[in-house]
């Protein structure tokens, strides 16, 4: 089933996407089964919004090989592959909808995509096992953790290089049933394909992080966990489109433009 | 005017603390001149909570020169002072209120406190300048930054060392005028003073860090901000009493357990 949070006649609501349409339902993603409305909306005339303002951002961080490697050689270190999962986090002012523009910061000089699966989060959990770990997910979406690389480096923390407003797309909807296993991400810059690799070769998949966090932390119904990226990005400006594919899920779209200074 | 939300007769509610009595009011902590309902309870009677959920639970982390000092010679490192603030996050899982307990897991081993002046935002804000910075700023409270430092440093981020359920006491209430310049922090352990700092002390104070954020962040209402510790704590145990005080606020008292294993 595909959850979307949109607005259509003025009026913000939670839908079940079937084909082109939208039907409408009552109440929140967590309410139990979706209760109709009535109403049906054509997907082209609505304005997709954040699936949810999450209750906890966690980040998975480096957790692709290749991606590790990459990005510890543009440093001209060695790269050390993390040997369990340790998570972070993102914040929600960074957040934007399917379609939204990425604003780039006039002082920004390096700013990249990272296609992610994102975790939502339906049911409280602690003390998970990997084996019933993923019983507390409620469904899955898409996330584009926008990096600006210099001040990634230059920074004691990653404040401003990924919570800078706007970085944060998210979306389109949520998808309750995937495959991990035989899920690809694919990213395409201006329409060519710029990046593919299969979702769930994860160092640490999604039952191993739950399983993990949930011996100290409670997970809550709302909270998300962006799993990470592989590979690498070009670095973009104003006037790119960026397209992020999860297989099952769906393309999460956003295009860049130039802060505007006075 | 402190504001403090607490539960009595099964009923969260916020009120406005007036001496021992607390002054029940309708509505929430940004809803505008508070309205009183007219009931009114003892402080005593009633069980305090947590004074919000934050939006985005943002951390100052290093920012006091002696904390910066002594935590670089235990690890026996060169004190790096930070030359820029950069915030850092913790999460809203940990939270708990005054009074309530810190559970200590069964595989910590050096669990120590850090006693913190918290901002609570009440607007939302962009660009601020640091002289109009405090204008999006709507109170005052205590936090209790509880940190495990073998996983600190083991760990390649703070998720399990700073964010462990219980890990954050925050409290008692909000205070709505502070004078900045002149509060001092104290830290009792069991009744004794351990550690006395001026507050404002700080590398980088409220009004700097707000306008260095508010260039790349929106801050949101129900938003907070630690904003850091000075000087070290002794490693806590079961049975220790942590009361940290700040001049014009209050105190935040929580009692420290060892989580029950089965």
């Amino acid at each position: 089933m595909r959850w979307i949070r949109f607005t259509a006649d003025g009026r913000t609501a939670y839908g079940i996407v079937e084909g082109d349409r939208i039907v409408e339902v009552e109440g929140g993603l967590f309410d139990g089964t979706p209760r109709r409305t009535g109403a049906v909306h054509a997907q082209s005339a609505v304005q997709i919004e954040i699936p949810l303002l999450p209750r906890t951002f966690y980040a998975a961080g480096l957790n692709y090989t290749e991606h590790v490697i990459e990005m510890a050689r543009k440093r001209g270190e060695e790269p050390a592959i993390p040997q369990k999962p340790d998570m972070g986090y993102r914040a929600t002012n960074a957040l934007i909808a399917h379609d939204r523009a990425v604003v780039i910061p006039a002082d920004a000089t390096k700013v990249q995509y990272e296609g992610e699966l994102v975790v939502v989060i339906g049911r409280e959990a602690k003390h998970l096992t990997e084996e019933n770990a993923l019983s507390c997910v409620f469904g899955y979406t898409i996330g584009n953790d926008v990096s600006e690389r210099d001040w990634q480096k230059s920074d004691r923390t990653f404040w401003r290089s990924k919570n800078t407003d706007t970085f944060k797309p998210m979306g389109p909807w949520i998808e309750t049933e995937v495959d991990l296993e035989a899920m690809e991400t694919a990213v395409r810059l201006n329409g060519s394909e710029t990046l593919r690799f299969k979702t769930g070769r994860m160092l640490f998949g999604v039952a191993r992080f739950i399983s993990t966090m949930t011996r100290y932390v409670t997970l809550h119904p709302g909270d998300v966990i962006w799993m990470g990226t592989d590979g690498l990005s070009p670095d973009l400006k104003p006037g790119d489109v960026v397209e992020i594919e999860l297989t099952g899920i769906g393309t999460l779209r956003n295009y860049f433009v130039a802060e505007k200074t006075s």
